[in-house]
């Protein structure tokens, strides 16, 4: 392993001689090379390489405050992370448009709430010029973290926390989840279901609760034993469809908070011999092609854009550090943004 | 969004001041409150929350060379990253063992060689005390940046690359990968398989090239009809496997480079009306409990411990910091690792 002791390394000046070049042009090569002709390019990086010479951003980040990375912050524990496709298609959005802006994307997830005073730490010690925030419970540490030590975020998913709306108001980018969800129940009752069941997902994210009160706004006098409570994944909701068959065996229609628990349902709907959508129509929300396609029958599903939405989370932060970095520009807020969503139908309703 | 201008920013000494305490004892709670007694804890942190303080870590890290932070390195594309559970199992074992040292996990990948510039400017940032670097090609330019930039890293994975085994040797962790294909060829043997083929994963990364080794070791003389090039993906296994048929109608066992192989191996074999121990044995390599017990027949396989390998290279990692933070300590560079394998017999074999 190199010794990285501080007194061995050679400075810009040596790696400048032993090219034969400016310093400014040593600087300009290390800092991304724009301007410098491909050949002094290519002596100045052997210099670099032979010298072992380390480019000083350290210091420079604390002149310029920009570190050319973003910090994508998934407040779920790592197993959720890697199993769910929601996160997995919203990260894809990110990474590209943040490739795009020549900015590094760092993951990190939280484990438990024992994770935050590191994080905070990480977030405080000026090594990202800004963060994007998924899926924060309503209880979360992390809108009061951002806050104290003032990172640049924008949260993906309408905040639901105390106080999110009024003077401590965060962008955010977020799906119309309210009107997907009525849009769904309107389909079924088009279809002449009398018996429309709905699995919530988790009571503490404004994505789970936005689409619940579509479905109350549609069935204002809903029977409240045709809701039953599930936490997003495939096992909670058919745990959740086995408890609805049992308060109420001659249900004939699932709107599901998300695909995964639709697809949980469905396994349970065939396990007791019932036809989707024969007997049962079924719905989903989101529109994840791993999950909807892949079931049988495919699901009917309300689509977002998932990925779209995490290229605009991008945008914002990136408008918005722009922004700080350059007093002339507009100095208002980046506004929020709702996505449309849109019902795609397939065999399952 | 708060004004991040330096300007605005409150002192150490503010924050002393509306505590009470003196400038140590918040720079200690600052740094992680070791040493100071709760109630000043406590105190210390009010008065860090209603001034917006932020510590300066930027700064202190250029003196003590410490961030709390770890990069996690997949040299692969987020979908992979995302889709395969081997880096799932070994993230979350690395990502265990690093919060047992307080340390954050930041995760980056590599979704073609344009990502490497700004990889290698972010390693170079001093953002990380270290890296763990997953999954590297033989012809990545990983290798010569973690150098260049002189940030400490241990592999997964014995290293490929020119020169990797001579003075730029590099530490690594890594399963006996050719002495656990030699198992698994020994045991297909023994049940009496004659024709016994191999699905081997990418010709670039020694994890797939060593089992290939230890199929060789045992089948001295085994028909080169009887191996086909596979990537580590299900479709990879399912390709090479209907390559097999073709040119080897009768084979009655396969050895498959990785569960995700076999499992795509296991469907073509099903396709075709194939029985499976019956007809062909066959046995994958990994033991992913979401792989290996979730096909139909469960995979024999062979198990490699990922999560204590992640585990494994977080410690090396950490003790060649401590070295290089504490000359008093052994000055040897940290040793590489290799970690035992084991047949699992399952019901394919």
């Amino acid at each position: 392993m190199p010794d990285p002791s501080p007194a061995t390394r050679p400075t810009l000046e040596a790696v400048a001689a032993r090219a034969g070049v400016s310093r400014a042009t040593v600087s300009r090569v290390v800092n991304g090379g724009a301007g410098v002709r491909q050949p002094l390019v290519e002596r100045v990086r052997r210099a670099v390489e032979e010298l072992g010479y380390i480019p000083n951003h350290a210091a420079r980040t604390l002149v310029t405050r920009r570190n050319g990375a973003v910090a994508v912050i998934i407040a779920e524990p790592e197993f959720r992370v890697f199993s769910d496709p929601f996160f997995e298609q919203q990260v894809r959005g990110i990474s590209r448009e943040l490739t795009a802006h020549d900015s590094q994307l760092v993951l990190l997830w939280v484990e438990g709430p024992g994770d935050y005073e590191r994080i905070a730490r990480y977030l405080g010690g000026g090594h990202v010029d800004g963060a994007l925030a998924f899926s924060v419970h309503d209880d979360d540490e992390l809108p009061s973290i951002v806050r104290r030590v003032q990172v640049p975020t924008v949260f993906g998913g309408r905040p639901g926390w105390p106080g999110a709306t009024g003077e401590l108001a965060v962008p955010y980018v977020d799906a119309d989840n309210r009107g997907g969800a009525r849009e769904a129940v309107r389909y079924l009752l088009g279809q002449g279901r009398q018996r429309i069941a709905h699995i919530a997902g988790p009571r503490d994210q404004t994505s789970a609760t936005d689409r619940l009160a579509g479905y109350r706004d549609v069935l204002l006098d809903a029977d409240p034993d045709l809701v039953a409570q599930g936490d997003f994944t495939v096992e909670s909701g058919a745990r959740a469809m086995a408890e609805l068959l049992e308060r109420r065996p001659r249900l004939d229609a699932v709107f599901a908070g998300n695909d995964l628990m639709a697809s949980g349902a469905l396994r349970v709907l065939r396990e007791r011999g019932l036809r989707v959508p024969e007997d049962v129509a079924l719905v989903g929300f989101d529109d994840m092609a791993s999950v909807a396609e892949a079931t049988d029958p495919p699901l009917t599903t309300v689509r977002q854009d998932i990925e779209g939405m995490g290229r605009l989370m991008v945008r914002l932060l990136m408008r918005a550090l722009h922004q700080d970095g350059d007093p002339g520009a507009a100095a208002a807020a980046p506004g929020s943004v709702i996505t449309p969503t849109e019902l795609v139908r397939r065999a399952s309703a």
